[in-house]
């Protein structure tokens, strides 16, 4: 299915497009990135409208610490095995310089009596907190968000989709009980699945995983899993059912309405930068980025044509009287008057950039009243009076939003594959990738045996799977519904 | 001048209100707080204008890793100097667990081959990224701006005012000439002072640092200086013009208009967390916070009070949709209609948290359509229509604010001491504290006797400051202006 760029591979593409359209770089700290500000204002586009789902769900928000004592993050064991691998460890609290030598290095005599971990997540920081939070059921549900940076050292780094320090949002619930973190649990769910299928127009699938592929000290967790433009699958966002195991670890109980001490029931759920990871590889085309117009930093781009001085004056007065007047209207637009660079250059720039719809304007259209108009994701190219276009703006963006996340579906349902037999599915893998819908017996042992073979792993099993009698396609033995492989980043 | 609380420090009432208040509380990793809902909504709302004055002067928003390669740190020598002693180290990047024997430390075999400072400050990791930035006089100015955590290891650590981690925002910017970038100091410094005038109702005093208070790197340090109710001063935010000093440590060069190669000129400014400590150390009073309407989590708090069932009932809603027709005129509004409490511990409760309007409406307001409105800040209880309570209420918050900001610079000048003798200063700053304007000679060698003999530093040379013909009080050798001396956090 890959989508194919001109001779260059997707992951030579994604590089390209994310340093070249001003998104994010690599910073000279391995598996760091800088995001840029075009990058960081797609971010906040992103951050905005999440931010407003938690608040209308009853979430607060908070902040805890940015470390976490060696001895909390071992407290969970699951948790700790899970994470021991990438953790960044501060050792030491102040640095010594020679003056003579001009070296410096972390002084020996400032070490630190217990080692303290960045966060990986803050599951175990926030319930250490949690134990003083929560008394009695009057004190639950407690409803807590956290926009915050973390860092998992990672061996093989990608811009947003991989890298060392994220940006995200954390969500850290407790509850009475079972049920209603369960409810949680599944209630974020449906916000990530709503926000990204809505605003990023990325449609994901809806599951549970696999105990293999569950976060480290959850007992169940859910995921929206989508499929790139590569083939590949990539998971978007996860909401984990926690039971009561950091509630033990850390030791909160509550008393319950019968005045019996009983441990809390705990939800964790986040979204990071990945999103935008996933946003670029789920839209973009040969030209560059095209980014959703609910989160494009700009909307529009409107481009005044001149050849002499004269006309260069007027049409970008115009433009800017239209921008002014689109503004208004509450839509992000921007005039490019740049008289450094001719439209042609413009044009692709823009195009890079992704900017959802093009406005130009040269001296004709100022003499009929015209605008040229481009959609960027399927370049229709149009002409309409300047009342339409300032009257149907907002109606076009919306236009290309349904339009964006149709296409991304009709995509992805090309590219899933109801699979029987194990060798279909390996040479599915190895031509085009995609999502294999096929019968597993349930096993870890399966599963490992699967991914070791092909690179694919379980994805998830679809929270609307119908119950089907089959035969795993790997041992043969009896399996009650398919569940969804693919390889993914 | 201290304020007095009966039978209680000011400090030792400062961590009590915080932490009962719902601010912020102390984690158990040294010196790091977290920071509670209340505390992270006035965070926010601290933020939300902030930003809007930064992008409404040009700035943009980028992000830049949390790690610093100790190799960049060493590059300008006074910066390393001057963070060497507080710096967080990253040494490893990976733990090891031993299940026998529950141990878990940093894994020997995963030390990094160059240890990474968790960012005091983000000048040197920026500069090191504008050197790609920048080729051309036509990529300057370069106005970039980032919210970020810092880490500053502190040993006597106070919630807001000094923590070891500490969030805040720091601006970066990159000029053709001194002249441009001076000029940009000055304009941020401007801008801190507007907002905390403004907003937090904080009277401040711009000036200059002297060399000896200078931030390690810089060339000119101005600062907002304010003085707070224990008679002490706090720096509530600097503005550094940097010179060539990054630009040179990290080869950042541009090609100007005559085609010749030139070292960048810089800028940085910021401001944190700690404003949230200055607000309350301004304006607090025994009975706990006082908050500036402008920034004020809840604005107003609405408490119905009633005996029967039937009355509950009646005034609840009576309170909900008063609340809805205030939250409509965008006021923050909170009704406290909950059962488990009674009126007299709510009252205490919202004047701990510092709400500045409290609306009662009993049985009788009811009946007669009257509120009864009491203001925060001085007690002043008066009882309005109900119709004039919602046509006046968002002016009542106005005026607050105003009031707040004069009761604050009367404070501040009732205690600022135009001073001539050494002596007098000393008996001052003992017994009562304040700000002391006093002659000084200019030099770092008398600064800091004074320093180390009184406890005062040099706050700043205000950038009001007259010329008047004085003798140094320390020396007796002349000057020319008068500079402001406090004990300060």
């Amino acid at each position: 299915m890959a989508q194919s760029f001109p001779g260059i591979s997707v992951s030579d593409w994604y590089n390209e497009v994310v340093e070249k359209a001003g998104l994010a770089e690599h910073s000279p700290v391995r598996g760091c990135m800088t995001i840029k500000p075009y990058g960081w204002a797609l971010w906040e586009n992103i951050q905005r409208p999440l931010d407003e789902s938690f608040r209308a769900t009853g979430h607060q928000n908070a902040y805890f610490p940015l470390f976490i004592p060696l001895s909390f993050l071992a407290k969970e064991a699951q948790h700790v095995e899970g994470f021991a691998q990438e953790c960044a460890v501060v050792t030491h609290y102040r640095i010594k310089t020679d003056i003579e030598t001009h070296s410096v290095a972390p002084d020996p005599e400032a070490e630190l009596e217990e080692p303290l971990v960045v966060r990986p997540t803050s599951e175990t920081i926030i319930w250490n907190t949690f134990k003083n939070w929560i008394q009695s059921y009057r004190d639950l549900p407690l409803l807590i968000n956290q926009w915050a940076n973390v860092v998992r050292w990672e061996k093989r780094p990608r811009l947003f989709l991989r890298t060392a320090e994220f940006l995200w949002q954390e969500g850290h619930t407790a509850h009475a009980t079972a049920e209603e973190a369960m409810e949680e649990a599944l209630r974020m769910l449906e916000v990530y699945a709503n926000f990204v299928q809505e605003y990023l127009a990325i449609p994901v699938i809806k599951g549970r995983k696999t105990p293999n592929e569950r976060f480290a000290g959850a007992e169940e967790t859910f995921t929206i899993e989508t499929l790139l433009i590569d083939g590949k699958a990539l998971q978007a966002g996860t909401s984990h059912f926690l039971g009561q195991n950091f509630a033990r670890a850390f030791d909160v109980k509550f008393l319950n309405c019968n005045n019996q001490l009983e441990y809390v029931w705990a939800t964790s759920w986040g979204v990071s930068t990945r999103l935008i990871g996933a946003t670029i590889l789920s839209h973009g085309d040969a030209k560059g980025l095209i980014l959703p117009p609910k989160v494009a930093p700009i909307q529009i781009v409107i481009i005044p044509v001149w050849r002499s001085e004269e006309e260069q004056q007027k049409v970008t007065e115009h433009a800017h009287s239209m921008a002014q007047q689109l503004h208004t209207q509450g839509l992000r637009v921007k005039v490019d008057d740049d008289p450094q660079h001719r439209p042609g250059w413009k044009f692709n720039e823009w195009e890079l950039k992704g900017v959802p719809l093009r406005f130009t304007i040269g001296p004709r259209d100022l003499a009929q009243g015209s605008v040229e108009v481009v959609r960027r994701h399927d370049g229709q190219k149009t002409t309409y009076s300047q009342a339409e276009t300032l009257a149907q703006a907002k109606r076009w963006l919306d236009q290309i939003q349904q339009e964006l996340f149709q296409r991304a579906k009709h995509r992805i349902e090309q590219n899933t594959h109801r699979i029987d037999s194990y060798r279909t599915m390996q040479e599915i893998l190895e031509e085009k990738g995609g999502f294999i819908l096929a019968h597993w017996d349930g096993t870890t042992e399966t599963e490992v045996a699967i991914k070791e073979e092909t690179g694919a792993t379980i994805r998830c099993i679809p929270l609307d799977s119908v119950e089907e009698e089959g035969k795993c396609i790997y041992t043969g033995r009896p399996s009650q519904r398919r569940v969804l492989f693919a390889r993914a980043y």
